[in-house]
């Protein structure tokens, strides 16, 4: 399969490619903020659309990417709250609803969530709602793609790469590698399934 | 208790009055776009901070408001799923995030979303969308609102009011009269619970 990858770089996304490339049977192209094969910046509409015209059509989308804001609820504005709204909910919807177009029949397209969707955690009011918005875009979405097209979330717990940054915002976690995540997004993307979200390590 | 409601004159809204005004002892602030004791652009920072700077201090804000967007998923852009972001999102998270320095201790803050939250609907995308992130928001901000100070989530389905108009996109749900989708709202208000989704007529 031909596979778009928006996020390559990142923790997650070096894992996901070092899985769907270990048996030679997808080309990937990398796609980064300002690494990988690709840029692009998807919180703006034409760098996506850019972003797709230059890919040609693909069999698969996958987003392991996206900013949230941390930071005490009492102190929260709505700039601060929209920085999560804009990058990683409606930048991934962005990848979603442009790349639903350049998708083959029975193509796929797999987001990134995480856990704080589901278990809130100190300072994590913007992931929880964005996270948790992923998921319902998800499931909605699924009821209405047509050809065929797929469309699933991985939500994965703190990664175990990440503890040393981030693991005293989540304590008593159990923390999951990266290597397993990316199965999630194999699931994701060779599966049958739709609508679903795929919790790794919860 | 003095209640703030915004959104009054809506179809919610005017049951959550008449529900709450019934046994005289609640004090209530209605407020409208363009109808009420008050108005308020709840889409402006600004406005929700005039709208607050007059009520003073509350022991509850009820939302009842917030524009969706809906519309075919293979036809959606960007600007179309904003709408719900800004309008129903944003618009009742603003009256949260400003709202919590005006409740006194033990308030509460009670916001609305919808069935199609769990249950999504042909062009209910966005709609999905936005109501599973009020349902994050309001499990996320209960853990780390201060001073007893509550926050839930009412989910009505569709209303009985409401069947003539939007009955088509809701084939074989039941409706329920806003009268009792009006009770969640004094659940939310007068009970003891916090981060809850009430969700009437499921």
């Amino acid at each position: 399969m031909k596979i778009v990858i928006v996020g390559a770089s990142g923790t997650v996304g070096r894992a996901v490619v070092t899985e769907l490339e270990k048996n030679g049977e997808h080309a990937l192209i990398r796609v980064g903020h300002r690494q990988g094969d690709m840029q692009v910046d998807i919180t703006d509409d034409a760098s996506v659309e850019a972003l797709f015209a230059h890919t040609g059509k693909v069999d698969a989308i996958i987003a392991t990417t996206g900013n949230l804001f941390f930071g005490p609820l009492n102190e929260m504005t709505t700039d601060n709250f929209s920085i999560g709204l804009q990058d990683k909910l409606l930048g991934q919807v962005r990848l979603a609803l442009k790349g639903q177009h350049i998708l083959n029949d029975g193509g796929s397209i797999t987001l990134t969530s995480g856990i704080v969707a589901d278990e809130p955690i100190a300072q994590g009011v913007n992931a929880t709602t964005v996270n948790a918005a992923l998921a319902g875009f998800v499931k909605a979405a699924a009821c209405e793609l047509p050809r065929g097209i797929r469309i699933n979330l991985v939500s994965p717990t703190l990664l175990t790469e990440s503890e040393a940054a981030y693991g005293p915002f989540f304590p008593g976690f159990e923390s999951v590698p990266a290597a397993r995540v990316a199965l999630a997004y194999r699931r994701s993307v060779e599966g049958v399934q739709s609508g679903q979200v795929f919790k790794v390590g919860y």
